[in-house]
Formats: C-alpha cells, structure tokens, sequence
C-alpha cells in the first residue's frame, strides 16, 4: 500500500499556555462589604468585585441608565476596544452616539457578570483568604445571583431605577430575572434571542463544552493555575463546539460552502481544507486568549440552571411577572435554532398572562443566534423605536442635536 | 466566603484505555490481491480486508441481494448482537423475517466500510508491510473508495446485480455513490436521511469532534497504539457533541426536558444534575468501548469530502444520474437537522432531471436525524412498499408464507 497522506498531521489549532491579562482596566467597585451576598446555593460571597463600563452621561435626575447584560462570553468592553484582544467592544454596533442605543440620550452600564474572568469575582480572582486563585472552591452560581450583584452596583451608583434593562441569549436572561426580581427598579426591560429557561439541548451543547474543557489533562482538576497551565486545547474546543451553534446552515452555506482555503483540491490529510474548517480553529484559538476555562464551566451552569417559572413563579412563568408594571420587549430571529422564536413566544404569553405590557418582534435573517451581534438594519429599528418609544414615556430628554 | 459545592468534582465521563476488541467474528474476504485499489486520492491499497455480514437466503439466481450502507459509526451487524456491546444490531428493528427489509424474501449484505474498525482495513488493522496499526500512514479515503471496495466483494460473491443498494445518513452517501458508478450493477436504491454533499456546517461539527480527539494527548499523534493508549476522552467529547446533532430539540425536550437525574433538586456543582447530561456522558463512554478514534477522524473526512455534483457530473447533480436505469426512493425526515429535508429534494430534483424513475417521501416526526435508526411506522411502510414494489418489478419470488 502506498499513501498519498504522508506522515505529517497538524491538529490545526494553536493555543497558547500562557496567564490571561490579569486587572483589566477600567472600573471596579467593591461589593458586599458591609454584608455578604446569599447566593441561590446558600453559599455567601463578599466582600467581592464587579468590573464595570459606562458610556453616555447619566442625567441630573439619574433616570437616563441603560444596563445592558452581556452573554456567556462577553464582558464589559461592550462598545470600546477590548483590552484583551484590541478588537472592537462585543456591541460596538449598537451602542454609541447616535446608534440604537444612542449614548448622546442614555448612560450605558455595562458590567462584568459574577463568575466571569474579566475583573469582576470568578473562579479566575484571587480568593483573599487563600491568596490564590478560587478555582473550583468559588461558588457555582446563578443568572438570579449575577443580577442580585448587578443591583448592589446600581445601588451603589445610586441610581434609583433602571430605564432600561437590555440584553440578548444569556443578557436576555438576566433582562428577565432583573424584570422578576426587582420590578419597581427596571422602567422597560428588553430581552433579545433569549428564553425563560434553558432547553435541553442548550444544557447538552454546554454539558459537551464542560466536558471537552475537563477531558484537557492541563484542566488539572480546575487547578491549572497552580500548576502553571491551561486547557488551552479542551476550551478550543468547547467554543469552536459552541461558535457552530451561535450561527445557521445557512450562514454557514453562505460565508463558507464547500470552499476550500488556500488551496485548489482536497489534500486528502486533515488539515484544515475547507475555509470553515480554518475559520472554525481561529474562533477556537483566538477565544482561549481572552476566556478563563473556568469561568466558562461557571457561566454555562448558571444558564443550565435557569428557569425563571420554577425559581420565581412556582412553576407558572406568569406568575414571575405578576402586575408587573415593567414594558417589555422580545425580540427574537428566524434562524435562531439555539433560542428558537418559540422560546420568545413563551415569554411573550406568559407576559401577555400577567397583563404586562409587551411587544414581541421576530426579525428576519440567516445570521442565526448571532443575529444580535451583527448590523441587523430592522433589529436596530425595533430596538432604536422601543427605547425612544419607551423614553417619551419615561420622560427622558431628547438627544441634543449639535 | 463559604462555598456550598466543596472540592469534588467528577468529570463524568469514564473511559478506558482497554484496547478494543481486535479480530471481530463473522465473514472476512480478501480484496485487491491481483491488482490493488486505486484510491481517489491516487494512492494504491491491497490486499485488503472487507469484514461483512448477511441476513436471509441467496436465491438461485442471485437477484435477491440488498446491500445495506451502514452510517458513521455503524458497522456490519445490522441484524445480529454487536460482538462488542453485546447489544442488538443497529438495524435489527428493520432487517430480519416479515421486516420491512424482509429476510424471508431478501438476501442482505451489510459490509464494514474501508476505513472501519470492524475487521475492514482502517487505520486499526495491521499494515503487513511493517507489522503494525497503519494509524495515520493509513491513507485518506472517499466515500467512492468504500463503494469501489464494496463492489470488489459484490463482484466476489457473484452477484452481477444488487436488488437494492439502501442505507442512512452515510449510507445514503454510498447508496446515490453507487447508483452513480455503477448504475448497471445497481436494481433500485434507497436513500435515507443522506445529502448529495456534506454541508458546511456537517463539516464544521466534524472538524470539533476530530480536534476533541487531536487534543487528546493520549492519541499521540494517531500513534497512541505504539504507546498501549487510547485518545478515550477526547473520543468521547467527540461522541457527544455529534449525538446532539442526531436527535432534536425537541425529541430532547419530550425525553429529558429540564428533568434531573436521580436527585429533588439541582446541586450547585458540575456532576450530571440532569438526565440529559447524565445520557449525554453515557453515550460518550460507551461509544469509546466499540470505536476506534483514527477510525473517526477517516469517516468523517470521507463524508466531508463527498460531493457527488462534483466528483461525477462536472458540477452538475444531474449529470451523475444521466440516463439512470436505477429506481431511486429518497426520504427524509422533518426534523433531521443534520441532513435536512432540502438536501434530499436536490438529490429528488437531480434525478428529475436526469429522468430517473423516483419517489420521495418526507416523514413526520420529532425524532431528529436519528429517525431512520428508531421504529417509525410510516417510514418502514414506505421502505417495505418500495422494496416489495421494486421485487415485483425485478421479478424476485415473494415471501413463502409457511
């Protein structure tokens, strides 16, 4: 037998051991000092960080903020270049002056998630009792405690009620918890490409990421920090498991095909022949620069285990927003297979239920979940209209045009 | 800070580094011994194996022969317990006496693919030229070399035409490879839950599942036999990423939903708090027992490569099927996600156009792409009405009712 393969096999993606940028700049307060944080599993955090941005000025009568939640592996660099990766902020396209969500009219927060890995408390932070990192010894967590600590710091910034809570996929999650939890502190609350819990096929994509990230020798029992290492290798391929997931058939088909890169035929070998092939490594590769593998375990078991009508409405989704006086807005997309419009539409109902005020848009598109990220023109209209909408109402100064 | 979870963490998956059952029982034929096997990528193999099974009686003219395709990871005991698993065959509910493929009136053959782990030559076998595992030396194949090789031991049985070619998924692949290649050798065919090409985002759930195992560091560069290891986790990780993809949203929601695993409530940790993940695992650790990781990572390169438009009709799908004597049924299912509806009506439009004789049918279910596998009995109605439609035409004697 004679092969045309040769020996020579490149794995593809290149990952780097080396230690994430520790201390982000940017804002950082101090939260529970006075008195710890009781967390859904009855563990109690504090005191701790929370790493936060803002764009925009808030008013004189503070009346004029926007928190906008970010997903899994987002953080607070929302619309200014990431320190990280020097790449544009996650939703450069939405927010600034002028854009949908227009930083000339509203003051945007954005905060780093509990359990994330970008200078707010996770399993990344040192644990001052230890000096060493947390690890596996920090609390697993909730979207209902991310959102308890999301309102120590708008307590802390003193301001009294939120005009708007915004987000899209897991920031749609936290949108709804916030509008279930603390509705006299939320004026419009907008949920995009979310769902009120997580699906079983969402907790099985996550379960495959967390086992790809634990398989990783260099995991270390989540100990990898002390040891000099990171599951560079098993975080590759959670998110490149999960990328697949963010887009559609049809984008898929459309960006790449079947075509190849740099090259005019199949090698035959596996190298990356096909351009999604090599596209696919690179969002693997890239991501682990900026992610901490333990962060990701934390964050997808807080998806895992949300579900708002259990935790907060006895089993009944209406019953969480029960005389809400919150307006609502869902939006979800038609090639969203990962928080399908029919997720949106249970919202929708349950909102429709408890009398609250709502409006339910499905946007049209082949960009898949992702959708929110992207310059969806009629995405931007909804979201631009229900905020202006909402404003009038709200009482909020116009834009002062120069 | 006090933590609820402790310091246990359970990976969940467990896998052995056992090596697998080597030297399957059942039928084995030398190939490619006069002259070897010129592969599409120019390489030559032979002598070779081709390990296969069958199920029912040769007629005495040998026109009652259906070759079954087996899908990625399926092997030759269609209709048998799995020498390995000790399970009942991957086809058991469709093959055998008064089944929709009826042993009583059909002859099947069901033969493991060129590249397998069953006893055909892969990259597991023994290369006689140095006197161990090819592994990656072991070269790239097609899903055209599979049929080449199976029309070698067609043609060694004495059989100058298949009743039937049929298989799923990957089988499908084959069934419509062979219908293209060898029309004069081939009755009818029926392809299941297949596609003329693989997709850019099948490629792309393929590329994660080989970069889990490439990340393994017990596979070793493919050499993890010289070093009595097995890339287990990695495999695994790679098994249950692809499971998703076989079944549904909501087939997974009607079996699992949100439902927890032997437990009242969740446990703030990383253990299989729900069944989903719980089966997810199962399937990951159980696969690792009956397959073998290089095995994996040619299959899957093989069905990304197949492109049948462009490999045999210049670019157009028609062309491959001109002038066609072949009776074609097609059929998919309406929540196959994996090889969609769509991809089976441009294999129906094709064969329009090239004026073959053609049914298709669509099924109903949610059972996902996994369907053609399960007991869906409109699915095997239209498999028995076309088999025992096509035997009337073909003139083979019906089942002797005793």
């Amino acid at each position: 037998m004679s092969s045309a393969t040769g020996g020579t096999v490149r794995t593809g993606v290149t990952t780097s051991a080396a230690p994430l940028t520790a201390n982000p700049p940017g804002q950082r307060t101090v939260l529970g000092r006075d008195a710890p944080l009781r967390l859904a599993s009855g563990a109690t955090i504090g005191p701790f960080n929370v790493a936060w941005q803002t764009y925009g000025t808030l008013d004189a009568t503070r009346s004029n903020a926007i928190l906008v939640c970010h997903a899994l592996t987002g953080d607070q660099f929302a619309a200014e270049p990431h320190p990280v990766t020097g790449r544009p902020g996650w939703w450069d396209l939405a927010i600034g002056p002028g854009r949908p969500i227009d930083t000339d009219r509203y003051f945007v927060i954005c905060a780093n998630v509990l359990g994330g890995c970008m200078g707010t408390t996770g399993p990344r932070e040192i644990d001052p009792a230890i000096g060493e990192p947390y690890g596996l010894t920090f609390p697993v967590i909730t979207i209902g405690d991310m959102v308890a600590a999301q309102k120590l710091l708008i307590d802390a910034l003193g301001i009294e009620r939120l005009f708007c809570v915004l987000g899209g996929s897991m920031g749609a999650m936290q949108v709804l918890e916030w509008a279930a939890r603390y509705p006299e502190r939320v004026f419009a609350a907008c949920a995009i490409a979310g769902a009120a819990r997580h699906s079983a096929q969402n907790i099985a994509f996550h379960e495959v990421g967390r086992q790809a990230i634990m398989a990783d020798p260099d995991w270390c029992a989540g100990e990898y920090f002390r040891h000099g290492k990171r599951p560079a290798r098993g975080l590759a391929v959670a998110r490149m498991a999960a990328h697949i997931t963010y887009l559609s058939d049809r984008a898929l088909h459309r960006k790449f095909g079947r075509s190849l890169q740099d090259r005019q035929a199949v090698t035959f070998g596996f190298d990356a022949d096909f351009q999604v092939e090599s596209y696919l490594r690179h969002q693997g590769s890239t991501f682990v620069e900026r992610f901490d593998a333990n962060s990701y375990l934390y964050i997808t078991r807080a998806m895992d285990y949300f579900d708002l009508a259990q935790d907060r409405g006895d089993g009944v989704l209406a019953n969480a927003f029960k005389a809400s006086p919150v307006r609502f807005c869902v939006v979800s997309f038609t090639s969203d297979w990962l928080f399908p419009t029919v997720e949106s539409r249970t919202i929708v109902h349950a909102l429709n239920a408890a009398a609250a005020a709502v409006s339910f848009v499905e946007i049209e598109t082949d960009a898949g979940h992702d959708a929110f990220l992207l310059d969806e023109p009629e995405f931007f209209r909804v979201l631009s209209g229900f905020l202006g909408g909402a404003a009038e109402l709200a009482g909020i100064a116009r834009r002062t045009v120069a």
